[in-house]
């Protein structure tokens, strides 16, 4: 099981016809996080391969139409496809109030129930959804209106049991490799004992994906994106704009690199471009010379991730 | 000017990677007219070549998802490309205090006044938008909520004046040519009279173009479509499922053919299949035995509209 992160939508507010509305999918074993739903995003699951019925969550960043439009459509197709399976859907408050109050889509309607997770503008942080495999964190950041940015967390996972070196030590019993596996010392039938840190290697932490727009380049951003395998940033503007980023509440391509090396990731994808730029390779070229490993996010690729090696 | 028009989305509720969800442009002169507005239907203006700063009016069939979603994008849009000039959104009552009540799309985030023309369940018929050159005429189908269809009429056109034969009679001046045209007898130098009649021809009816969806086959929907240019009807089943189309409160392709042959229209374009046929020649073929003169609808295809011929 590897994780892939699959942006669906890079465009800001309007869309192009090279750029699609904010969404990202997170595909983690058989379950599949999104992260912003803009409008046309079941449309861009169904470019990507990727099944609405596996989705478990649907955490929205903020309140502007070009981040959430998609949630109606969305939402309605699943009960047209008749899901029973609970959705989860982390927002900031108000979400709940409109969906709930939209014809074809509130809960007398529909064929599931949604466990709404609301976040109101006194956060500081949260673990908004968590399954036995990864955990989502929210923090706010930095934009015109209430808005936050995650960090999806794969979990920590035991150590790989150096099988020969067990039966070398004389285990041959399942049950004890589990046990070993789970950090457990084991009693073999002549009366010895093994010590899982004998034959099982040190855990694993998981690797890290942090989705970051919009917002000014904030303190926030850096601690979601903290050691993480891929950072997902926006870079509204370019070096040509960067009172516009400020006054708009958005970040520079530089700024978004500058993040990614606080917060030394693996690799920075930007996205959300505004409109204005045909060609973004100039934007990705400014936030280079700051971060090295950056590349504009590309709808539709499955990046990838992996823990940091050794 | 010829009027053209270009379905946009042909898919009933659950859209497909072939068939986008229900919106069909009217394009006369330099006015642009939607009807109904599902999610996406933005980027297919895009797809078409179509710019939104050119729709002057939305008129909405009735209040299910795959019908209006489209709205919130294309209205927030609008803002964002500074629209100033007033819209005319049609559509049953409800859906004011749905896009009133959304961020993003509320009055007082918008550039440009929305013009409602709410239709109650109590409605006949009505004039819902006119303009020099067309009308917009509603009236109530036959499904299972509140549902209208619609008819564009391009407005009768004064004959065309022949100028060969007036000047034989001796008119030379450009206001008389204008008045005759009007209607208007015109009085010589010499004091002789020419009479309209003498030199312009009879007046040309417009051509007209029924938009109908999601309706059993219905009184009202023939009516619209009398003697129409082209009519866009619903077929989301074939003659396998009669039973689930009176029940859920649609038509068959069968039964949109007997519209379309009771209300002698020139043509008649299919839409709103139900995403279970892949192939729809099968449909096609069933309203072709009642009605020649049938196709499906091709999306981004311009399906231009005359008169029908004397």
């Amino acid at each position: 099981m590897t994780t892939e992160v699959i942006p669906l939508g890079t465009a800001s507010a309007i869309p192009t016809r090279a750029r699609h509305l904010a969404s990202t999918a997170v595909l983690c074993g058989g379950s599949m996080v999104l992260f912003d739903c803009g409008e046309g995003t079941q449309f861009r699951l169904m470019d990507a391969g990727l099944k609405r019925s596996r989705i478990d969550a649907i955490c929205i960043t903020h309140l502007h139409g070009d981040h959430y439009f998609g949630l109606m459509g969305i939402l309605s197709s699943m009960t047209l496809l008749k899901r029973e399976a609970p959705l989860t859907l982390v927002g900031p408050a108000g979400i709940e109030a409109i969906l709930e109050a939209l014809p074809g889509v509130r809960a007398e309607e529909r064929t599931f129930p949604i466990d709404y997770v609301v976040l109101w503008d006194d956060l500081t942080r949260a673990v908004v959804y968590e399954t036995d495999t990864y955990t989502v964190e929210a923090r706010p950041v930095d934009h015109r209106v209430f808005t936050v940015g995650y960090r999806f967390q794969e979990k920590t996972k035991p150590g790989h049991l150096d099988v020969e070196r067990a039966r070398a030590l004389g285990v041959t019993d399942y049950r004890h490799y589990r046990a070993l596996k789970a950090g457990e010392t084991v009693t073999l039938d002549d009366g010895r004992r093994v010590l899982p840190e004998a034959v099982v290697g040190p855990p694993r932490p998981g690797p890290a994906f942090a989705y970051v727009t919009d917002t000014r380049p904030c303190e926030a951003a850096a601690t979601l994106a903290r050691g993480a395998a891929l950072l997902y940033h926006e870079a509204t503007f370019g070096d040509d704009m960067p009172q516009r980023a400020a006054e708009t509440g958005h970040s520079t391509a530089r700024q978004a690199a500058g993040i990614a090396l606080r917060a030394q990731v693996q690799k920075l994808i930007l996205g959300h471009f505004s409109a204005r730029y045909k060609d973004v390779s100039g934007l990705v070229e400014e936030a280079r010379s700051v971060f090295k490993n950056t590349e504009a996010a590309e709808e539709l690729k499955r990046y990838k991730i992996f823990p940091a090696g050794p």
